[in-house]
C-alpha cells in the first residue's frame, strides 16, 4: 500500500463539515465515495483536522492508504467525480508513518469580516457581515497578546472533551482593505472553535466592549463566558497546513 | 406615482438571465414578486438592459413606477423578501420621464479569466478558466483598436434582430494579477453577446490564433465567423451603469 497525502480546496457552504456522519453530508464522505469509485474499494481518509459545518478550506490536507499507479494523475481522476465545490489540488506519496493529523506542525486560518450593511451576493458565503464599525488599531494591539504559548481554555467551546488547553500562536495579523477585515492566525494547533472565539473577542475589542486588559485576563485564566462570541462558521477558511 | 431607480447586485448562476420568461426563472421575476409583496400590486420593472443566463451584476439598474412613502427604506424591505444572491443596493426617486434603459449613457462590464488548470471552488462561478497561457501585451495592443466608434457587426451574435451595429467604446483595459486576467470595457451600449465575443477575440490574440491586423479587419467589416468565440456567461459581470 502507498501512503498518499492530498491537498484539497472546498467551499463548506453546502456541507455539514469535514467529518463523515449520519443524516448529513460531510466532505470526507464525498471524497471517500470518489476514491471508492476510482480504486474499486472503500478507503478511509484522515484530515489534518476536522473543519466545522460551513467552514471552508483553501488548502486542507488529508492522507489515505491505497494503491494507484500514477499518483500525479489522482487529482484529475478524483476531480472528474467530485462536485465543483470540492477540488483536489495535488497528491504525493509520503512515508509510511506519515499521518495528516499527527504530522502537522503548523496551521493557518483566515477569518473574513466586512462592516457593510448590505451583504454582497459575491462573497456573503465566505464573509461575516457586521453592522457596526471596528477600530483596527485596538484590535491589532490586542492581537499581539495572543502570540506565544498560552492556556486557551477561555477561547475553547465548553462543548469539548479536550483536557490540554495549551497551544502556541505563531502569528495573528489583521489587515484592512476598505470595509474588509482579514484576520490571519497561524499556530501549532487549535482547540474547538478557538479561531472563531479569538476573532469574536477581537471584534469586541474593536467595537469597544472589551479592552486589551480584558484580553490579557482571559489569557491569564479568566473564563470562556467573558470572552467574545463564537463567530459564524461561514467567515472561516483553513488557509493551509504545514508539515 | 413615483418613478424610482434602483441599484441591484446579483449572482446570475442560478437564474435564466434578467428577463422574465416562461418555464425558467429570471431575476426580473424574482424582484417583481418581491415588489408585489411589498406594494400589494403587480409592478413591472425596466432594467438598463438584459443580462443573459449566468451573467452577474455588481450594480445593475432598473426603474419602476410605484408608490412608497419612504423610498430610502425600499432596499431593506425588498432584501427581506429576496434570496441572498439578489440584493437591492439603493433606491432613489427620479424624474417622471427617466427610463433605466433609454436614459443610460455608459455601461461598464468586467470579464474574468484565470489560466489555471484546477478551478477554485471560491470563484469558478464568476471566472472562466482556460488551460492555455495568454500574452498580455498582445491582448493590450489589440484592445486599443476597439476604442472609439465602430461598426461591431462582427462582434454581435448572428441571433439578433438589431439593425444598427454602431457603438462607441470609451475604454478597454486588461489587468493581470497572477493567473487572473480582468477585462474592463466601457461603452455607450453593447450588442447581443458583444462583450463576450470581444473578449473571445482578444483571447485568440493572446494565444496567437489572431493578430492585431485580423482584429482591425474585423472592425473594418470582416464577418462574425472570423472573430473569436463567444466566451462563457459565467465570467461576465455588469459592473455599473451611468446616467
Amino acid at each position: 500500500m502507498q501512503n498518499i497525502l492530498f491537498g484539497t480546496s472546498y467551499l463548506g457552504t453546502n456541507y455539514a463539515g469535514w467529518q463523515r456522519q449520519n443524516n448529513a453530508l460531510g466532505i470526507q464522505e464525498v471524497i471517500e465515495n470518489a476514491l471508492e469509485e476510482i480504486c474499486g474499494q472503500k478507503i478511509e481518509i484522515f484530515a489534518s483536522g476536522r473543519t466545522d459545518a460551513g467552514v471552508h478550506a483553501f488548502e486542507q490536507c488529508f492522507s489515505a492508504k491505497l494503491n494507484f499507479k500514477e499518483v500525479k494523475k489522482l487529482p484529475n481522476a478524483l476531480n472528474a467525480k467530485l462536485p465543483e465545490d470540492i477540488r483536489i489540488l495535488w497528491a504525493k506519496e509520503v512515508d509510511d508513518n506519515f499521518h495528516a493529523r499527527f504530522s502537522a506542525h503548523k496551521k493557518t486560518y483566515i477569518y473574513r469580516i466586512k462592516t457593510e450593511y448590505i451583504e454582497s451576493p459575491f462573497d456573503s458565503f465566505i464573509t461575516t457581515y457586521l453592522s457596526f464599525n471596528l477600530n483596527l488599531e485596538k484590535m491589532q494591539q490586542a492581537a499581539k497578546l495572543f502570540i506565544g504559548q498560552h492556556n486557551f481554555k477561555a477561547f475553547c467551546s465548553a462543548n469539548t472533551s479536550c483536557q490540554d488547553f495549551v497551544r502556541e500562536i505563531y502569528s495573528l495579523n489583521i489587515q484592512r482593505q476598505g470595509q474588509l477585515y482579514e484576520f490571519e492566525i497561524c499556530g501549532n494547533g487549535f482547540l474547538y472553535n478557538m479561531v472563531r472565539i479569538i476573532v469574536g473577542t477581537l471584534v469586541d475589542v474593536g467595537r469597544g466592549r472589551l479592552t486589551t486588559e480584558n484580553v490579557q485576563q482571559l489569557l491569564n485564566g479568566n473564563e470562556r463566558k467573558n470572552a467574545g462570541k463564537t463567530m459564524p462558521a461561514k467567515g472561516l477558511i483553513l488557509k493551509n497546513v504545514e508539515y
